[in-house]
């Protein structure tokens, strides 16, 4: 495949209004989305712009003790960055380009926080880094 | 301070030959720029470029035993996430304000891996995430 835009860095954390209030009062972000919960992936996820068009940072915080994020705040109790996300043009060729790698895919293609369909790589065949490939999204 | 560009996320690799043939070769990166060292840092730099100028990855490996990269690979040996760099208009005038919010900087301005002066701020006073804070380079 063609490396993609990186479209977000996606960053754990335990509290997500806390978060928000870091990235408006500490880094002096001005444009947060409202947050929204996506049950299916258990977390709650927020945007943050960053200037000129930028990677956005995706503040993710887990719905509750079940939550795929569980484990990663137990390692990392003030959370920290998590994943990042890489745009393709067509979701079902990265797929099978990476599948024909052999690198180990998390579970079916789903519909992502940006609407359009994602999967994500295990980080032990990604050099340590969760990686999320999306589809990119329509005004992007 | 104004959230600035997020200029790179910086990746740490055992080996950043290995870690260069993967974007290369799995992510399909075409501008990876040559390694080098930085020995004051203690490590070895390079970058990948993504589509349409957006945030790069750095990928840095350490240079020998003494690297401040050598605590993190310990945790992490196949190498991960390690931290973001945002860029300010004004060095000296970001450090005051983090300075003042009491924030933990990480030793001395000094120059980064774009030419210009960097710091880094301590990531248990950045919700987990080493923050580099960088002044703009005179291309970006």
């Amino acid at each position: 495949m063609n490396l993609g835009r990186l479209n977000h860095v996606g960053v754990a954390t335990p509290d997500i209004d806390t978060a928000i209030a870091f990235w408006r009062d500490t880094m002096g972000a001005t444009i947060v989305s409202e947050p929204f919960d996506m049950p299916a992936q258990g977390v709650r996820v927020c945007f943050v712009d960053t200037p000129n068009g930028g990677t956005q940072i995706e503040l993710i915080s887990p719905l509750d003790e079940s939550s795929p994020l569980t484990g990663f705040l137990e390692r990392n109790p003030l959370g920290g960055q998590h994943h990042m996300a890489f745009e393709v043009p067509n979701i079902e060729a990265a797929r099978a380009e990476f599948e024909a790698e052999g690198k180990r895919i998390l579970g079916p293609t789903r519909i992502g926080a940006h609407g359009t369909p994602v999967f994500f790589v295990h980080p032990k065949d990604m050099n340590g880094t969760l990686t999320e490939i999306m589809e990119t999204p329509a005004h992007g």
